[in-house]
């Protein structure tokens, strides 16, 4: 679990209004906000609860715990796939200890990664923390369909933290117990993955690496056509994807898009990718794009009984044939007095495939069993006119991991430039937006450069105030922090008003007029060069 | 716990953005975001893990569980303070039985009201979801410190979530177990309670409850001056926090200040004010504005041993004597040898108070236990120039509830209009900012208000596109979402490129280019009525 300091806490902020404006404001996806702790139905229907879980053993010595799978690295080709005897007699048929004691380790055990909780006081109930945000996305399903006047397609997304007990958590911001995810869902018709802005994008080329055939450079068209990616759909996120990573400042050339082996993928997947970055661990995942089918609803309809479902309109309404089950009033009214219609809308409601050639059916009817013998009812064919149908919707996720892209926009802008760092952050992603100096706290030039930095803050840009050591120390510091431009008041500032403006990249100035600072900052933080200053 | 649906969670995304305005950007907060599980030793220092804790009583037939001093209510001034068995005893004297089923219940039993789960596969620790968001800015005090480059007065905010396992939650939003929070802690100088800014707010009168005299309508100059309100510093986050109530467009008329009354106030707490709202259930409190003294960081330092303390730099050096502990080398060399310097460099960190007048001191050192008699060492003046001295800061806490304050402004901003609702947000907060309307689906009126719909999202702004029912019925959805204006697209956008746009308050409708629309949806956003729009 990590603190994000003033620095860290905006460039996540910067992060995830950017992700926001891509896809609420410019696809449509609509936002929401649950709850954290879920109770057990949740995670049971999700499968969570049986089977989010990973093999540890603890050292009997240290009682340090690791990953048992991690320990078997270079035993097995994929330790990951064997079941809990199977790698226990793995490690131990190669005396595999402690790593940090060298004492005996106990066989592997499972664990589950949610953290668990309890939920009021007595009599209390089981609630999880949630190890992804995108449950809340489907257990509220009926409601975002709704809200979109109950079209498809439609989006939700959630920006928020999940948690995973991880049994050893590394590398940072890598692998965290506590973390933040951008999830999308977006559902859509089962038999209309096309997607109508792919047209506008369809030329763009992205490094991909499918799970057969080598490595490759090629179009989005290419790829839907010669069937490398699923759909239409899910190569649009692909390329929303690609768009966001190098929108906040990501290096393309360190950036490709995997699919997962066919063994890696979920078996209710039609396609995965990742979106991985190349840092100095090597290639990492930050995003996973999938079409996960009507896995996901399906679930919960098994085990709420609710309908999650969209209906179709047909163009125009069709004829269909059904076969129906049609109570015999005429037999059961003696048989069953007062009860009868009771008992024969029940009747009329089970599916005619559940009672053909039964001698006798048995129904639960608030609390009480009746018996009912195939005299009582018959089994017709109804024609309906039907204006459409219930379907349940596929969905398509993509999947941000929030703290992983923060640490690689971290490795992927960081420079050195003589004997210091500089971050090179594009604008937008930048947490302080301009370093504010005078060239000497006095005489008048601090109130001046006080007055600049409000005018920045005024226009919604954090500015930094800095009076102490040389003007190179100052630009060193901004430089470090990666704030796209730095303001000297001068003395020359009190005899015209004008002031002068740095860019970090290329370190020259220009001087422009001090009431047009904010103006100028805005366009260099929205990615223009000095000369765009013309005219301030 | 409760889910936001798209309307709601832009709302909360709406007013947690223009606080983080008020407090980061206006003030110089510094945002921070740190983990929601925490370590026991957090709490403990806290004083959560020891006193956060209501009473319950659990119903014996059907295992309700109550808080104990709400069913007291009435039958004591004040069930609250009652300890554990005094308030079984009231209970059962006056023969208190289950609420819903009229059962026997249990005696009360103290509950702690926070989340615990466990971190860690194998030997797990304890971890407590927090129950406020404000320890994380304690234990980082440090951190923030050194980042505001060890200046005072330094502040630290975070927005977030936090948890407490509310024995009754109750009244939707008001009492939550998942709820937000968004907390400053402003650290100060014990002895300088004043504030710049105070100057320029102390005119504004505000509405105030003390806890002795009557309710009166004061300046803060004047409660300052009275000593009604306990310092600038807390009477200046008191005006911050009506001004941000005002803002977002709670009901002036409708906010009140109460102060805590004395037996109601923390004792470590030398002045603390609630910002109520006055809704249907009656005044509730919205934000807790305190001088906390230094009681939290105190509490960390005993507890953690680490130095969460300030330096204040003296105008000039000055000259201070002090009593020390002086190790006596030639008695202590002949009995300690090779140890000495280890022992003598102990022992001279002593306080010369603890060691006076006593015939043997012990030491623990790694370990070990050393028996010091008191020829050993002399306690002698020191005269020393001192730079400055540490301190530890004290800390006026602004506390708000989110889920509260959105609730509130439901209620503020609901009116009635023939048959229907309109919701009164200011165009700031209103979670959509505009209906577009094509008058007709068809003739290509569709896909210019698509355009303009666009052109209103591309300038960073909402905007719902409706092409369903009358336009009555159009402008009816939107003014029951607090949408601020509507632009329909008509016959006329054809002929001459020109939309209407309606104000919801005044439902008046002007005529602009469609070019235009985004500038004037954002001229009515920021508050401007339909006069303002002249020339476009």
């Amino acid at each position: 679990m990590y603190d994000y300091g003033p620095l860290g806490a905006a460039l996540k902020n910067n992060m995830e209004n950017h992700w926001r404006r891509l896809y609420v404001l410019g696809e449509g996806f609509l936002e929401i906000s649950c709850p954290i702790i879920a109770p057990e139905p949740v995670f049971k229907a999700s499968g969570h609860l049986d089977a989010f879980a990973d093999m540890y053993v603890e050292c009997l010595k240290c009682h340090e715990s690791y990953r048992a799978d991690h320990l078997a690295e270079g035993l097995h080709d994929n330790p990951a796939t064997l079941k809990e005897d199977e790698l226990g007699e793995l490690l131990n048929d190669n005396d595999v200890k402690c790593p940090s004691c060298k004492g005996d380790l106990t066989a592997p055990r499972k664990f589950n990664l949610m953290f668990k909780t309890s939920v009021g006081a007595g009599v209390s109930k089981p609630g999880y923390l949630r190890p992804e945000t995108a449950q809340g996305m489907f257990v509220n399903f009926s409601q975002v369909y709704r809200h979109a006047r109950e079209k498809l397609p439609v989006g939700a997304v959630q920006i928020g933290k999940a948690f995973r007990n991880e049994i050893s958590p590394r590398q940072g911001l890598l692998r965290l117990r506590e973390f933040h995810q951008m999830e999308a869902e977006l559902f859509v018709h089962p038999e209309n993955k096309s997607w109508p802005r792919f047209s506008a994008v369809k030329d763009t080329k992205l490094p991909l690496v499918p799970n057969s055939g080598p490595p490759r450079v090629m179009t989005l068209a290419e790829a839907v056509d010669q069937n490398v990616i699923v759909n239409e759909t899910l190569a649009y996120f692909i390329y929303l994807t690609y768009k966001y990573a190098c929108d906040i400042g990501l290096d393309p050339s360190r950036l490709r898009f995997r699919q997962h082996e066919k063994d890696e993928m979920a078996h209710y997947a039609s396609d995965c990718w990742d979106m991985e970055a190349e840092l100095s661990f090597g290639w990492i995942e930050m995003v996973g794009i999938a079409d996960r089918g009507c896995y996901d609803l399906q679930a919960h309809i098994n085990h709420s009984g609710s309908e999650l479902m969209a209906f179709e309109l047909f163009d125009e309404a069709k004829e269909v044939e059904e076969e129906v089950v049609r109570a015999r009033f005429d037999v059961m009214g003696k048989l069953f007095k007062g009860e009868t219609k009771k008992i024969a809308d029940a009747l009329s409601k089970l599916p005619a495939e559940s009672v053909k050639g039964k001698a006798e059916v048995s129904l639960d009817i608030d609390g009480q069993t009746y018996k009912i013998s195939s005299d009582c009812f018959e089994i017709i064919m109804r024609k309906e006119k039907v204006s459409g149908r219930k379907l349940v919707p596929h969905v398509i996720e993509p999947s941000y991991g929030v703290d992983r892209m923060l640490y690689s926009l971290l490795e992927h802008s960081y420079t050195k430039k003589d004997d210091y760092i500089v971050l090179r952050f594009n604008g937008r992603m930048a947490p302080v937006k301009a370093g504010v100096f005078p060239l000497m706290a006095r005489d008048g030039l601090d109130s001046i450069a006080v007055e600049v930095q409000d005018s920045i803050t005024f226009a919604g840009m954090t500015a930094y105030y800095d009076d102490s050591g040389s003007i190179g120390r100052r630009y060193a510091r901004m430089d470090e922090i990666g704030a796209p431009c730095c303001v000297t008041v001068d003395y020359e500032t009190k005899a015209n008003g004008t002031v002068t403006i740095r860019d970090r990249d290329s370190a020259n100035q220009v001087r422009i007029k001090k009431e047009n600072v904010a103006v100028a900052v805005a366009r260099i933080v929205s990615g223009a060069g000095l000369e765009a200053l013309e005219g301030l």
